[in-house]
Formats: structure tokens, sequence, C-alpha cells
């Protein structure tokens, strides 16, 4: 990319281990929205971060999942209090059958086989971030990691238990070895139940949620989401954001400071995973 | 109970706290068919154990999940291979929704206010016992418990993470607050995803049964079950089983020993939450 470019800010969406670089056009000058993961390692992310801060630069991450319209809606909800005013359990379970056989992710993504990191790096951040947006931040993380297919490197297979400051708890349940019964399990990436103490939501492959109150027959909730784009059309939607608040000034959902709480919470996981033992954030 | 019955064997179906007496019994010359808890603290159930052995008397619990009809269907095809040679995960979700308010439990079983240890001890063993039916011994427990409806004295709410001496886990998630999206969550008392390196067999609430072998379309997978006495007729598989096993004198499926495993395996949950670490066993 050309120093001399008429732009005010770039989009980094290339392979993970080339945002360093990005640091460069911080000092020259360029605001920047980054893809993640945005470096292999914390250290790597945190210097990116510093970086710009330091330049005085606006620093979005392209975290796309919390935009995805269904977890829009549902973040919706519980601000509305349907689920009462104590929420209990998040339950993200997630399958997509990609990764088994002996040419495991050769057709969309061959480098997922050589990746130290793969499941929860990868895709399992997505979640993490989700489950921050929906019930704040995390006190403690459990987790354990498998490799179920041995053509790979990474672990394909995840169960992370969370506590949530507030006192609810979280459960990630991650595998791209098995399979959801759904045709397009790439849709909303896998079904999602939110507990609290009037009652439960969930939302389906298909985009489907629903609203149960305790005593009540469940129902469903009627909300604008299309297969239009990638998930929901959730790109679309994370670059209006940017727009909006790169225009009006106002705060970068996914900033800097914010992305970081995300990125400790998948340090714990494997921290919890290699340990064994429950991790304190 | 009177000595001088010309029984040969008693069943006792009473209070937790009162199975202690079956020494009596077996002291005179019975056979016991005993309900489960066997009694509050793993001791006395070993001790009620030791007693049967040393009285040189048959001994069964009454443990009937396991002979649930989808239960066995689902034993006979994982041996039977049809989701290949290696099993991965055992996933057992309860909500029963019987525990909200402050009425809770009080219409049914309203000594389960007082319960101490409520959700693992009183409904999860039976998901323990299932677990190990259906995926062998246990090696390692990790165990979350939660109050969620404070007019009762134990938990409500409990993950339970397993490790099976094959490599495979198992997950169970009960919860007695939360509600199914079903009319009778007590048929099969949950759902139960098992997944393997060659698929995935699923078991609904409404006892549908499924089959979807990797890359393939989900289908059902026929078996007979019917509502008809306690979920799924299990209390008159056990006790044909007891019968059977009583005239032939081949051993009880759920005999002493075999029950104190699963016994080990509530206590490491115990151990595990207080402690909030792995338990080996």
């Amino acid at each position: 990319m050309k120093d001399g470019w008429n732009a005010r800010w770039l989009r980094l969406y290339s392979h993970v281990g080339t945002h360093m670089d990005a640091q460069k056009h911080f000092d020259v000058g360029k605001h920047i929205t980054c893809q993640k993961p945005l470096a292999p390692t914390l250290a790597e992310s945190k210097e990116i971060h510093r970086t710009c801060v330091r330049a005085q630069k606006r620093f979005m991450v392209h975290e796309n999942f919390r935009f995805q319209p269904w977890h829009r809606k549902i973040k919706e909800l519980i601000q509305a209090g349907v689920l009462g005013d104590r929420l209990h359990t998040i339950t993200q379970r997630m399958r997509t059958g990609d990764g088994y056989g002996p040419d495991a992710y050769l057709g969309r993504q061959p480098y997922f086989r050589t990746m130290p990191r793969l499941l929860m790096f990868e895709t399992g951040i997505h979640f993490i971030d989700v489950l921050r947006f929906l019930g704040g931040e995390v006190s403690t993380v459990f987790a354990k990691m498998r490799t179920l297919n041995p053509v790979i490197a990474g672990e394909d297979a995840a169960i992370v238990l969370l506590d949530f400051a507030s006192g609810a708890q979280g459960i990630i349940d991650g595998n791209r070895y098995n399979e959801a019964n759904h045709p397009d399990p790439r849709y909303t990436f896998g079904t999602t139940v939110i507990e609290g103490s009037n009652g439960t939501l969930r939302l389906s492959l298909d985009g489907t949620l629903t609203l149960q109150p305790l005593g009540e027959q469940e129902r469903e909730v009627k909300y604008a989401h299309a297969r239009r784009g990638f998930a929901g059309d959730c790109v679309y939607s994370i670059q209006q954001h940017f727009l909006e608040a790169f225009q009006s000034g106002s705060p970068f959902e996914t900033n800097g400071d914010d992305y970081l709480k995300s990125l400790a919470v998948l340090e714990a996981c494997y921290d919890s995973a290699a340990n064994k033992q429950i991790v304190k954030l």
C-alpha cells in the first residue's frame, strides 16, 4: 500500500501475520479497521493497539458476529427485560462439520490445517465476543480442547465454561468435525439459548428466534434477517457502524480497548485447557 | 416390615434416609432391590452394599433411567458401530422447569426444597449412570453448581464435564428452574446428542431418535417406545430385568459394585464444584 494514497482510513483484511504492518499506516496518518484475528499473539495485538493510541488514530476491529441481526435482536430483548431481571445462562453450540476426513478444510481454508490454534482462535473468538456483547464482562474461564481429526495441527473441538461478573454463566460448545442437522450451518454458525429468571430465548440454525416466558408456550419473535451477504449481512452492518461512528466521532463498538477484553478471554481459554484449571480474569 | 414374611426378596422404595434398615433384611435372609439414592452419603451407601456382600444376598439398585427404551436403542446403535469406531461426545441437556417461583416443588416433591444436595444427587445421578452405560468408565470430573431459586436449599442447576477412560467426553447440563420447549419434559427428561467419528445420534424430548452419518441427511431411527408407565415404561423394564436375573442367577446390570462407580462420579461432582477444580477418579 502506498503512503501517498488519498485515504483517511484503511481496511486491513489480510492474513493475521501481516497486521503488524498496520503500525506503518498509523504513522502516516491513517485510521484503521482491522480484521480479526489481529495478530498471532496477544502481545502483538496489544502492540498494534498501543501504536494506534500513540498515533492518535482511530481503530476498529472487524468483529462482525455481534452485528448479526439475531444477536442485535437478542440484545435488544434482554435489555427490554423479556427474560426478567437476572440472566442465568448463555449457551452457544456450534457444529460446522467442515473439518472431518483426510481432506478437511482443503477446499475453503487449507491454512486451517497447520494453525497451532484453530477452533477458539479462529472461530470461538467470535462467540467469546458475542457472549461479552450479550452477558457483559467475563470473570472466570474453564476450557477443555481436543483435536478430533488427526490430519490437523490445532484443536477442532472445545468446550468453554465462563462466569460473567453479573453472576450469569456462559457455555461455548464448539466442534468443527461433527455436523449440524441443517443444510447451511454457516448462516447463524450455531444455536444459542439464553435463559433468565423469567424465561428462555432460543436461536435456531435457520435464524428463527423464539421466546418462552416461564409458564407459557414458546412463540416466535419476528425480526428482520435475510440470506444476503455473509451470515445475515453482518459485514454490511459493521461497515455501516464504522462509517456512522467515523463520521460522527462516536466510539466504535468494537474498538481496541473493548476487543482486547475478548482476546484476554481467548488467552484464558488456552491457559485453562493447558493447565486444566479455572483461570480468573 | 415383619421378619417372618414369606418373601425371598424385598423392594426398598422408601425415603433415602431409611435404606440403612436394609441391613436387617439381609440379616434375615432377604435379597434386596433398592431405590436410588441408596443413602444420604457415599459412606452409608457403601455400608449397605458391604452388608449385602457379607450376608451373601443379591442386591440391585433401582436405577431405571438406563432401562428407558431410547437409552437401550442408543447403546445398541453405538455397539453396532453406527457412529464409527471412536465416540467423541455425549451431551445430556435437562430442563424440567418444575423449580421456579415461590411454590417450587411443593406440588409433587416438597422435600426437594430442603435437600442440601438436590439436582445432581436426586436427578443428575440418573444421567451419570446413563453416561457410564453409554460411554464406559469416567476418569475425570469438572462441575459447576448454582442455586437459581432462592427458596430452596440445594443446587437447581449444574454443568458437569466428564472425561471417559476411552477418550470420549461427556457433558451433563441440568437445570430444574428453566423450562424445556415441550409439554412433557418428564418423558425423556432431556435431549441427548451422541457424536462419534462417523456421525451423530440425537434424542428429542418426544422420544424421537435420529441418526446422521457424516455427509448424509439426518434420518429417523424407528424403535419401540410408548407413553406408558414412567418415562417409557422403564420401571417395568428394570423389574423384568430383576426377575430374569434373579431366576437365572446372572448378574444384575445395576448391581452394587457397578452402582458405586456412578456414586463415586456423583461425589466427584460435588467435590469439584466445592473446590473449583478437576477431580480424578
